[in-house]
């Protein structure tokens, strides 16, 4: 459940020997439905062409999205489940940062539907992202 | 293009300092058409709860789509760009290794079509994901 | 419930004043986890420019994915909610029929999902479709 | 191309003998990257359990997407090709009429990306979508 008195650095925390530590995900804003975050676009996100990968953009786009539902839900009666990821890719980035903005658009019972945009460090649309969690009693 | 006596370690030398490198992906086979590669269940990819992290499948399927289709065109002339990733998330897995199988469902000339599926070790499918590459001449 | 004593006439009859009747669908064959159906390329199914309207396309992949996965169930306790659709287009039409081939590729407790190719007449692949539906007790 | 001096009434002539016409659907506001229309929500477009068929809601938005982007270019030199859909199904409707709101999102030399999202009367959200179109010239 989203508690407004977790700091960010509790949050990060949780990233400790994850695939978010793996690629350097950062959450930077969290708060009740709306989560900000950013990826470095360096050797540990980038294809071989030495662009970003579509791949990790994807991965920061489902990280903000499932830890946006399970801040939602108690997860000791509650199963947050990604359902379906669709995702359009915009724009190529060569280096800096790329900031994840996850904002949900639907809080069902059964459902959660969440917008995630990747942004460059100008604001402009890299991709933008569609993720479904199921939200299912233990 | 691809070329039959490229070495499966030559195509896996590609991934050196790339997103593939930092989550352990690597080619199996690579044929026109056709790819498997595999990725471990381990702190690299897995997510807070402990299991596989949906991001890194995408990432997984994106990397066999976008190298399958780099395979099958002229690099110098052509650029080949993700544009639509969509995934279907069906199982968890918690530890060893998922494999990626991807087969091309449509060669055209503007646009490559790809079906990446993610099994477990046993072959259950994890996720199953359609790549969409566009192909443009440079 | 799937009931093989049911006639595709009786199938069929359930599409009487529905968006089914009025763009001309119909069941050819129903079977467990598996329907085929057709659709006529026309003035009820075309766009302005005279092609199959890649809409119509859509909404014969979302009838037969939905019927499929009413079939399975109790519909008396239990509810199917169409809910995410992913589709690529991939080739072009311009009169006689379409086919729908609806197979299903997760069954389970939660959630199905369908993989539906809409076929020209020749056999060659006009769309590809992925359809999941939730599966939500009453 | 758009060409301001069109009414809305020359705009929907072109839908005579279309799948637009067979299932009601109407333009209501068409400016540069911006598209209302409108779809009754009756036996034209439900499903056998007397609510909107989701396939109903697909043909809405792909109406709209694919005209949108026909007016931003010169038909006579550019072909456009719906290329992607994928769509989250959010509530159902009984009757009425739902809207269909388009936006681009991207308008690249290659692609045009939309966002449509269709309403209900009450201005809630039923289903939000996205459509990828190929941009090629002929």
């Amino acid at each position: 459940m989203f508690d407004k008195s977790t700091t960010l650095e509790q949050l990060n925390a949780v990233n400790k020997n994850t695939l978010m530590e793996q690629i350097g995900i950062e959450y930077l804003e969290v708060t009740e439905g709306y989560l900000r975050a950013r990826m470095p676009v360096d050797n540990r996100t980038r294809q071989p062409m030495g662009l970003l990968h579509g791949g990790a953009s994807l991965a920061l786009a489902e990280t903000v999205g499932s830890f946006g539902s399970a801040l939602l839900v108690d997860l000791k009666k509650i199963d947050v489940r990604g359902a379906h990821m669709s995702a359009n890719h915009i724009r190529s980035v060569k280096d800096g940062w790329v900031f994840a903005e996850a904002r949900i658009m639907h809080r069902g019972r059964n459902t959660h539907v969440w917008n995630i945009d990747i942004l460059d460090e100008e604001g402009q649309l890299v991709s933008s992202c569609r993720l479904t969690n199921f939200i299912l009693p233990k």
